[in-house]
């Protein structure tokens, strides 16, 4: 099967963050790749992949990274693939610098950024799914079916407080 | 022409803002409806909106805000069209508040942030643009275009410094 | 014993946090109901919630959330029952972002929010004590006799420093 | 008529902020009275104030200060009433010291806290309405009214965008 | 020995921090007292204490608190002694919030407002003995002489690196 | 009549601001010299101006500096005398770059940092009055009745609302 | 004469900022050539740039950028040339996501950054020439005559104070 | 072998953050002097050794400091080789003080700022020793195989994933 995602992270530490993407990835049974791909340690690199994403058949690409974080932009500078940016949880900031460097792209070049952390590595994962699911059918069931799921789970979990 | 994308904002005050969203559609001929839609003050309307957006036929949602900016997440919460947020500037937090309250969404209903202010409006059109892109071979082309014609823009702008 | 307050959350694990308001309000032998109502995940009912808050006899609103914590100023766009929103601490911005979600709601729509986390749940509680004891001597002389155990506790807290 | 509400400010130049708390009280007809009471160039005056509300009939307290914002902490140290507290913006920091001084209460006295500025004073005022309305039948109808007037101004007000 | 400086906290929890300030007052021998006075808890008491600090012969006053901090500023403005502020470090902020609201005070009422922590509450201890110093020039050599030391103990630090 | 304060600034242009500081000291007939004194240009000169402070004759430095502001700290590295600094509000960052780099100095050298801009020169005056004031009866005398007389003003200032 | 100071910026409109560098520069007769090349409209032209910067005999190169500041960290990663990192001031965080975006590099690649603005875009002029001068005496003798002169004018301008 | 870079730290806790600039430059073999030197504690051995740091043959000075951070500001005032500072992590604003108080330097004397802790320790020696590469054509070397290597561990390190 054609991966149609290619999730891409600034450093393998990342890692810890960035499978949460990939497990929502692999529960809608989206075929993708994953790779290191530094920008500023593998600028030539990073390039190649951003400019080989679409004609390899990649539909959405998902890059994360934290501090000074240009993936994402970067990437999205080389491809008119949507590209979307997962803001690391830093070590001083606590995030807010991935936060500013990936979603504050000037006009021309847009990254769809989520939010810090797990929460935004799973969500990267649902929007690359969302996106694929303006034209698959199929996928947009699966999707409406997990809200429904996790709307059922909320609901039941009232009855377990205190 | 069928509507593709939804650009909906929170208040009239926010047009001065999304209608550079717009302008972008325009430009690239994508088909649009754009309407106020108050989360706090339209509330039934905006799920209303939310709901039926997708069986109408649109493929893609802008919505801005500013402030304690729930536009975005609160229809992200209700489709599972993907959703873009653009983050208003706002009077007193210059829009940290917007930008916080859109991107900072829990894991399960993700927002597509953008950045602060136009240029966020702009690359709100650009990357609905690029989603519908990943289907449509023409739109691709023109948005590789618009990439290449903005680059020699740049590229000739050194010569009129000073 | 009707209800007159409903704490609701956004997350069952927000109940770490908001189990200080249900606390508060047992003290001074308030009756309340408890419910995750999620923004995001349960937005139906949530707005089902907030709808029937009044009619079924509820006279404030709890309502703790993190991060893009929609949950309060939702509730309070569906109701006109006074709506206490607690920011619950966030795990990388430390609830900065849920403050600025929850308390900078645009004219038209409040939300009476308190402090971050423990504290401000506990402020929820009494804050909702305060607003029924406009009309309720009893809680109000109950709201002053534990002002005044406060007041003699810390006083005497300062014979055991060192 | 006996006032319900009094509003309070740090100093005069807040008038301009708090004018549009007591805009709202005069929509209602909701009696109020309205001072200057600085938490630190007027101490005593502002402690008996706060402990003489009560008893002269006010239901609520609006409180509104910029920069180290001291008034409505203060006034809800001295009084059981509920206190709402508006942040005006200040000169340097644009109001976020004014937030934090007044939210980060610690448990034990509550401010109900509203946004920064006009819009913050706007809800202070109808925040106050809510709260006397849940015990004043023809209030709340009246509190229903403007919500679904302002609900019908938002909606017509798209058909102007352009 | 009458005592000269009065060391207030508005939580028995904030001893932690403010020890280090007495610690610095034993060190030079200036006598002192130490209280927990709670703004909000202990308003009277505060004023009280505040109003007699002048003549009961204390020189300076040294009060710490931590998130919507309002010891140091309502003190500051219930006498004319020097008050020094220590900004303690909160649980979600970190102490921004105690920093802003002890040192945005408005013209009129000043704090001398030190670090965050620990070594804000060192520093208030020397700031009070610097004040004193001025008229009193045994300790302006003690402190001349903590200089002194402290000075040769870095630059002997200097060969332990490693 | 000998100077008791020195008010230094890090730039003429701060002068805007610390001119506030100088009328207080003037409303207080206390003497004092003002200069412009920068850690950054003119190092050596500041350091022989900490040095010198102490033996003729002065008993507080008030200091003002934007920016990376260093020269409160500096100075009260250099002299025992209580240090005033003076976050002057700077163009990019609105003055949070001068408070955090004036009060969050490390402990043994404490600088008595005030409000940012104007209020805090305001503050520094009065502060260096307050201070000068622990063993001057008269100039005590007149702080309580400035304080009586600002009292009085914000209590005439009510009746000129609206 | 050989440039040997490559100023580059990310738009046009960098050039408000970035000419304060090209002024320094001038007074120094430092040789270089500036540009505009942007890290996402043309991010060939900038690793081509990058690449060649060294070969064609530029010692150092200085960047500006604002928002998300891509352009000095990516020139940074295709060169070992010293880079200077100017933050523009961005129109709604005021410099603050482009400070974070250019300091707050990986740790392999380094930028030197310098202050917000103006004054960041003057001392990127100075930092090129000291580090050039780390190698040319002639130009380190004008750089000490510079800091002399501006000593010097500081000195006097304390006479026209008011 | 003559020391090219001085590096010193403004406290002995310093030394955790900063050993990795120093190991950066052992890897380098370029020699290199560690010291302790406080702009605070010891201000006048600070002068003195800015003032000769070049007369003794140094080429770059990296100075790394926390909080109130005035070391490298102070250093670079004193002296005209590149001075790099180097923001160390501070206990309740995480370096974001010890950031701005580095890098937000007025127009005349520049600091080169890295990122905030070690990955700015790092980047500071890399930074010394591309300054000194560009007069030292084997330096220039090892710099450029470091980063082949590097990018090949990162290369590498993709297939570890999981």
């Amino acid at each position: 099967m054609e991966n149609l995602v290619g999730v891409i992270m600034g450093s393998k530490s990342d890692w810890e963050t960035m499978k949460h993407a990939c497990d929502v990835l692999d529960q809608f049974e989206i075929a993708y790749e994953k790779k290191v791909v530094s920008a500023h340690r593998t600028p030539d690199f990073m390039f190649t992949y951003a400019e080989k994403a679409k004609e390899k058949g990649l539909k959405v690409i998902i890059a994360g990274a934290g501090g000074a974080a240009h993936l994402p932009g970067m990437v999205a500078a080389k491809t008119i693939l949507p590209v979307i940016g997962v803001p690391v949880q830093s070590q001083a900031l606590n995030g807010l610098d991935s936060l500013l460097s990936i979603v504050q792209m000037p006009g021309g070049v847009p990254v769809a950024t989520v939010a810090i952390g797990k929460a935004g590595a799973v969500n990267a994962g649902l929007l690359a799914a969302q996106i694929l699911a303006t034209e698959d059918v199929e996928l947009a069931e699966k999707l409406a079916a997990r809200r429904d799921r996790i709307r059922d789970e909320v609901l039941e979990s009232s009855d377990t407080l205190e």
